[in-house]
């Protein structure tokens, strides 16, 4: 994908995820692969009103090659998983209450959720009783140092779908922008439900 | 009614139920009884933005007889639906949180849900007071297994409105696309109902 | 009021309150007084999508004088309210699921709301400290026995902004049409709060 | 800003502010700092469908020097606000059920949050790790009493974002139009994840 079409594709992306509500407050930040590198979106915009002025090009180093404004902080955890999953070409991440609550509540470092014919929506998955697993790592304002920590893991643990931080949200993979977004409302469906079974459960 | 009809009358229903959020993820599918046999969605797209070339036509037998890409795997259960229950026109199937964690939470093989007015929005069901009773089956990827394990249990106790598949969905019914749709809406209230009563009566 | 201009008012008001989630499933009824007595809507029509054959033009003792279609049951329930609450010019009977599973929760014959603000948005409250008390009366497939136990609390407690039938909804009065709507817009925040109050007091 | 800039920004504030729910039955109150005063919201309108015949022009004292109808009680708050955070530019007062009950549920004058992400989308913070502080007030009817004690109150712990009034709502603060926009949909979206995060951890 070229620059410009990874911007549009981004534009109308983000009017989709903040319909949901899952970049609020100027949240979130999304990075499509390109020809050249990356593009990624820049610091402090409404994802839900976004334009070409508010990307970033990036080399495959994270080097800024084009575009104003500061690049997001969290820029340095998009290149590291675009090395680490060769066959991811977009990265979404946001902020929904479900995905945040979730992964303050889940206290280990793994969100294993079971039983849901909804986990087919990620790719790989076929049945309902093949566990899908989200790493899950303590917030950490350096993200150079938490990018580390998600590097360490996937040696042991390959990352596939998502990552979430605790208590901040969302990191979805996908080798195409519909595959994120599909693995964004599938993870976001299966979060809600979890949500609600726990608490009808500890009713029992 | 013909082919094209009862795909425009589907394209239609599936916006109406994406903007409830009940087919998340290129989640459920649709179908209508017609002339020749049924239509059916083809699997893997967004029922929200369907097109005529996103559906198959199939004959009584479930062969299909025009139309590109894959039935889904749950045409099988579509089918059965429509031998057992002969006045039904329209089954949709949808993945609302609430179907679905409340098909968890119940662990038998009956869903029962008495005391609400809405309960008349189901046909043939005339007061609060006469229980809607809907069928929950454990899910399988055996799809085929699962349609019969539906017709035994239809043997001995008749399914009218809706069937749930446990951690998976809602199948609903009805002898018109509106009715179908009436029934969706009654439910899914009927269920977002028992989901908080459930939760607001542990606090007594 | 004339008898089109309260149509016109209510298919406007249908669209409004349809949108908000609180008439699914064909469920509700709205009536306005006119110069002839009462407009109400037939019965089994989607609120959201009202035209002005969806509605009966009754005279002052509920009897039909134009228009197609059966008027809903609980048109005895709108007249008797009208009877008892005379500066009353508008009543909207919608379904909610905070209204109906709250009905449900509150065994007894009256739900009393206190220390918020929003009671302020029900016509002669003035402060948080006055309790707001809703009527709750048993759920009655006979709506003409259900209205003559209305009538028979109204000489104890006099009805001012609203009836809940338990485990079916509400019914909001108000001296005109605007009124209402602030009445259903009032009660249904302050229902959606004692919900989640409710729950989160009983973590203490 | 001058006076005519400002209602254009809160009439597009308020539509905005509506469709979010956070300001039902004619709820809430708006301002903005001008070159001559303030400009407010009078009380009374749907806060969705404002228009510039519902404000009101302030002098630095609170006099209505233009515009028809009542100031809102909650004027004095408004100049109050003003008054004790001088880079406050923009005042927006809203009802959401999360904020609402939360006021309630925390029984002591300070609502602590702390561990999220989203804290940083107030100005000022920038970890997870600083908890983000809101004062809470008891509800009054007297509102110069109440503006009074949260004067008060700012003398020991200054005021920065935002102020919770029990039972009652929100009063958010910002250098800007957009800055009060972005923390309210911050705080709000921190309050919906305390709501849930509460009820989780007590099924633990």
């Amino acid at each position: 994908m070229n620059n410009d079409a990874a911007k549009s594709a981004l534009i109308e992306t983000g009017k989709w995820v903040s319909q949901r509500g899952w970049v609020p407050a100027t949240g979130g930040n999304f990075s499509i692969r390109t020809q050249t590198g990356f593009v990624v979106t820049a610091s402090g915009y409404d994802k839900g009103h976004l334009a070409f002025e508010h990307f970033l090009e990036l080399d495959t180093d994270g080097k800024v090659i084009s575009g104003q404004g500061k690049p997001s902080a969290e820029t340095a955890l998009h290149l590291k998983l675009y090395q680490l999953v060769p066959q991811t070409s977009c990265i979404l991440h946001t902020h929904s209450v479900a995905a945040t609550v979730l992964s303050r509540f889940e206290t280990s470092n793994v969100l294993s959720i079971n039983g849901y014919e909804m986990q087919k929506s990620l790719s790989g998955i076929h049945s309902h009783q093949t566990p899908l697993e989200v790493a899950v790592f303590d917030n950490d304002q350096d993200i150079e140092r938490l990018a580390e920590r998600v590097a360490e893991y996937h040696q042991q643990s390959p990352i596939l779908h998502a990552v979430l931080i605790r208590g901040h949200g969302l990191y979805a993979l996908g080798n195409s922008v519909s595959e994120t977004r599909r693995h964004i409302e599938g993870l976001e469906f299966l979060f809600a439900c979890e949500l609600e079974r726990i608490k009808l459960e500890s009713t029992k």
